[in-house]
Order: structure tokens, then sequence, then C-alpha cells
């Protein structure tokens, strides 16, 4: 991250550590997005706090409160740095604005504008219109990074969709009679179920439930696991033929998405405590780009899929996959063995789906690529 | 590289230093090792040197000449650090044991003993012989790294094996039709070439030559090119296959390795420059294990393997290679197109080909991937 011209190093330190506490809120404020507030006056930080859960006091609020505990006047003139705008509007709680303008800060520092247009700009002009001096973009692409599930709900009326693969470092996921179990290490899956936990839904196929019966849970060991949040499973069932006995029912809430599915089946599944949702498309199979709307409608930021390659494969061939989460294991398993992606066939390399690479990394023995869609 | 005891951190420095310049000799020493020589007094450079190619003088030799020029006195008591432990016999230059012992130097370092068990520790123990303190084993990992194909060579009777792939993240190399030029970026073909370039031999296969017509030659641009050697091409071609016509006999040698070949296509291809071998293994096909053998008798300490998926696929299966080279371009092209592999299906997952990643890095857009097999 390079310094933003305009801003000195006590800001970019003071926003970088607002980001910090940002990321605490990652397994649980969504709907929500996750936003970290610093409170500073003459180089000391007065009082700090984050967003932990939606319904709760935002970030702002719980900095200013910190600030308070000390000195009811600690906040008055001092600079304030939060990840997201300010919000300006009554939600389930009353405007971070005024509670800002209420304790006397001299300034406000926005990594980023509210993503949604139609308020986009709205706090900080509130801000400056009691006198506030305002300033907006520190670290503005961290603070994205942070959200950006929650970005792409509000400005493609989409969750971000980051696709977890596992594989050979030949691309190969499974050996042709589907064996597949323990590709990857212990610490490859342990990192995997990060991802998991902080995302809104997990997002699988019928077939990979009754090949593998997994129970897309999520499962942090000790230190993570007191108060989290299970995702929504989300399931794309076209002929609903998800067993109601399968282990993915036994925690939390989950979804069938069926298209056109037998009633009784239906039936069964929602007395097994499921929703089902009928979303044909028009191939009689389930309309994908229906699916993700209507999660962006329920306030999912970000969809974590694991599925097979045909699942993935519809996925990547409708253009919806934001991101790529691969875990290559050190090993290969030759031509015979099912490859990652159910594709159509290209009749031209122009046409293969181009990646940028974000990161690269060893977990354990494994290789750890993280590539977006370009 | 962690320091070992008993070497100071100057002893460290200097054969650090000797290690860089034993690399100067990557590209042009085969069949010879590359060796690097730096003469130490008072902690201070004195004189160093590198080999630089086979039947010229080797390391320690330059460097003592080195030496000599400023003061013909200057080894006199010095500290000798060598990569590689120094001859004791006469090849095609006297030893250079006895070079280092009239020299009157007090102390020789090297970084690893001569590989070939027939002569192992007979140079120092020369040294040694004549009063010369002497001590082996210091930065001994990077050492051997820098001779892997020679050590291979001596201790295991064949050269060091590297096959080079570009595939998308996928595993795929190509479209079901073939088309696979320009998957990979400008910068991995041309890290691709300097790999090729410390190559004693490039192996490939008819079937490569047929599709793509490959030049198999070095081309390093400017700065690399002046006095390159060109690798002996090797071309694995059961039916002699490979048209007389094609690019890669433009320049340098070829060796075509049959099996039971038409002799009419055999003295074809022998008008055309190259030699045949005629190396028929129980199936039919060429025998990999015999060819191996015959190149290490011939002195070829790497071999930088560019062909497709079965004869990579049969080496492999041989338990011929040792390293591979991947680049991954960020792209996928599914599963319709060409894997990297022709392998024997697996019946259970414990049969994979386990490996050992080396090295992970982005070249460009691509991401490269070295691994050895375990």
């Amino acid at each position: 991250m390079t310094s933003v011209p305009g801003f000195s190093a006590a800001d970019h330190a003071f926003m970088a550590r607002a980001l910090q506490l940002a990321e605490r809120g990652l397994n649980s404020t969504s709907p929500n997005p996750r936003v970290g507030c610093v409170i500073a006056r003459n180089g000391r930080v007065v009082g700090e706090g984050w967003h932990e859960r939606a319904g709760e006091p935002h970030a702002e609020v719980h900095a200013l409160a910190a600030a308070a505990a000390g000195d009811p006047e600690a906040a008055r003139g001092a600079d304030v740095y939060v990840t997201l705008e300010p919000c300006a509007h009554y939600g389930r709680t009353p405007p971070c604005a005024d509670a800002l303008v209420a304790a006397g800060v001299a300034r406000v520092v926005a990594a980023m504008q509210d993503p949604d247009p139609r308020v986009a700009g709205r706090g900080l002009e509130r801000l400056a219109a009691a006198g506030i001096r305002t300033e907006c973009g520190l670290l503005a692409d961290a603070a994205r990074e942070l959200n950006i599930g929650f970005v792409s709900r509000l400005t493609c009326g989409r969750p971000w969709l980051r696709a977890k693969l596992a594989a050979s470092l030949d691309g190969r996921t499974a050996l042709a009679d589907g064996a597949s179990q323990w590709i990857t290490g212990a610490a490859a899956r342990a990192d995997g179920q990060h991802w998991r936990a902080r995302a809104c839904a997990i997002l699988s196929a019928s077939g990979t439930v009754l090949r593998d019966d997994p129970q897309l849970s999520v499962r942090l060991g000790d230190a993570g696991q007191t108060g989290q949040r299970q995702p929504l499973k989300v399931i794309v069932d076209s002929r609903l033929r998800t067993p109601p006995a399968a282990r993915l029912f036994e925690q939390g809430r989950v979804l069938i998405v069926g298209a056109g599915g037998d009633p009784a089946r239906a039936a069964a599944l929602a007395a097994r405590g499921a929703e089902v949702l009928d979303l044909p498309g028009s191939d009689g199979r389930v309309d994908l780009p229906a699916l993700l709307g209507e999660l962006a409608r329920r306030g999912v930021n970000e969809v974590h899929v694991e599925a097979g390659r045909v699942l993935i494969g519809s996925l990547l061939a409708a253009g919806l996959v934001d991101e790529l989460l691969m875990y290559f294991a050190p090993c290969l398993l030759g031509d015979s063995a099912q490859g990652m992606f159910a594709l159509p066939p290209l009749v031209s390399l122009a046409q293969r789906q181009a990646l940028k690479i974000r990161d690269w990394r060893i977990i354990g023995d494994d290789l750890r690529v993280i590539a977006r869609c370009a």
C-alpha cells in the first residue's frame, strides 16, 4: 500500500489500526459491512471500536463510548478514522454522523464512501454541514477488499462469489472413480475453514451432497468457535435429490434450490427444516443468476462455493465467479483423473477464462493460489 | 541457509562469493562441474576464479594466477575457499591439490567432497598430507544444488532430469485440437530459455516435433547469447518419424533415438547430420532408462525435457523425472482441454506421484512452480 498524498504517516497508522479493528467483525457483521473506528487526539488514541453484529452499535458509537469512558470530553476536537463513511440515516440504530457531531469531533477521515449509490457521500456531507472537516480515500483499496461482498451486493446486486477447489498440481480433484478425500493437507483444510467462516452462505450442489455427504458447516476449532455464526447452506438441486438424512441438516439453516422438482420431495425437505425454493431457468435447471440475485436480496454479501466441477463450471460459464480459492497438493494424479472445471469446449485460446493471480503461498505442504476472474 | 558451526561469518561470506563465481560457469562447464574459488589473506580477497569450460584451467588455478599477478607470494599462508573438493588426479589439466600445495596456502575449505565415490576425499587427503589444514561442508547444500546434475551422473549413473511444462491454472496444456501457442507470457518463456541454456541436453519426442516443429535451441537474447553452447537435442522417436526438414536440424547436434525403425529413414536422418541410435525396450518402444544411462556415459549432467504429455508421462511412470518446472498461466481452459501427464489410471490415491514443492513465484503474470519427485 503506497501512502496517499495529503495524509500524514499518523493518519495512515490510525486508519490501518481502524482496518485491523474492522477485521474483528470478519465472521459476524453480515449483512452489515465490517467497520472499524479510531478516535485520536494530539496523536494519541483516545477511543476505538468496531461493529460486531447487525442490530448492535456501529463502530463509531463504540469508539465514542470508549473515549467518553475515560473523559466525557475526550472526543472534542479529535480526529476520527473510520473504514467506511459514517451512516446518516436511521436504520436499526441512530445515524453515526449525528453522534460524531454531538461529540464535537474536529475531523473525520473515511477510508471509503458508502458503496450504496443511493447513499454515497451523504454521511460525509452531513458532517461537513456541521462544520467538521471531512476527508475520504485513505487506504481505500484495503477498505474495499475488507467488504468486497458488501460492495458487490450494493453495487452489482449480487454477492461476491468465491469458489474453493482442492486439486493436485496437475489440476485433478479426484480419481476417475471419485475418490478425493485428503488430497490436500490439514493446514490447507484448516485455512479453508476460515474462508467458510467469513462467508454469509456456502453454496454446493446435490451431486456433492450425494457423493460426499458433507456437513458444510464452519468448524474453526477451539479459538474461533465461540459464537461462530453458521453460514446459510444453499444447495443447487434441480430435481430435489438431496436426502433428508444428509448430514448438512444437522446444524444451521438450509436452502434447497430446485427447478420444478417433485412436490413430495419438496415437502420432505421442508419437513426436515429446509426452505425449498423453486427457481427454474429456461434450460430446466436452476437459474443461477436469479439465485444470486435472490441471495443478495436476503443480505448475503459473500458466497463460498464448495462443489464439483459441474456446478463450478456452470457458475464460471455464466460469469458469476469472482474469485477462485485453489489449494494445490504436491502430487500428480494424471490425465485419467477428474479435472477441475466442466466448461464448454473452447474453439480457440482467445475464449479462455482469463484470471488475475492475487495471492500465492505455501500452506503446510500445499500451494494456495487466489485468482480473480478478469 | 543457516550458518555451519565451526565456520566464521567471514568463512561464510568467502564461500558464498565462491559459489557466485561458480555460477558464472552455469551454461558452459559441462561435462565438468561448476566450480568457484576465492583466496583470502588476513580477511581480504587476494584472488578469485571459476571454471569456465572443460579442458581449460580449474577454478583454483585461475584464482592462484589472479593472486600471483599482484604479488607472487600472495597465496602463501592464505585461506582458500572452493565450492568442490580440489582434484588430485591428472585429467586434462594437472591436479589442483598440487598447485595449492606449491603455492603454500595454509587452509583449504571445500563446500563439498567430489561426488565421484572413487575419488571422494582424496583431494583433501592430499592437501592434509602436505600439512594444509582442510575443512569440508561449508554451504554444502547450495554447492550440491549448483551441480545437481553432475552429482546425479556420478552417484546414480544418470543425468538430473528436469521436465518443463506450461499449462493453465487448471492443468491444461492445450485445447483438445492441440492449439497451445502462447499459453504463458513472454517473461515465463524467457525464463524457460535460461533453464534450457544450463542443460547439457534437451529431450523431446517426435510427436512434439511433428506437431510444433520447435527449434529446441537456446535463444537467450543479446546478453547471454555470446559463446552460448547449444545443448545436444535428443528426440525419442521409436519409428523414426522425425522429418529431415524439421527446424531442429538447423543448429546444434541432434541425437535421434529409435526402436527398430526403418533403416532408410535412419539413413535419411543421418544424412541430415543426426546421430541415430537404436535403443528398443521390451515393449517395442525406446528404452528410456537405457537412454538416460547412455546420456550419462556421454557426460550429460542435466537433461531438460520439453515434450508432450505422453513422453513426460512415460518418464514419470518410469521414475526418471527428478524435477518439474511448471509455468501456470492465469487462465482456465476447462476439462475438455488436454491434460499435463498421461499416466496409468490410479486405483487408489496412495498411488499418486508425490512431489515436494521447492520454489513458487510469479514471473510476469504467470506462476512458476518448481517441484521435485518425492
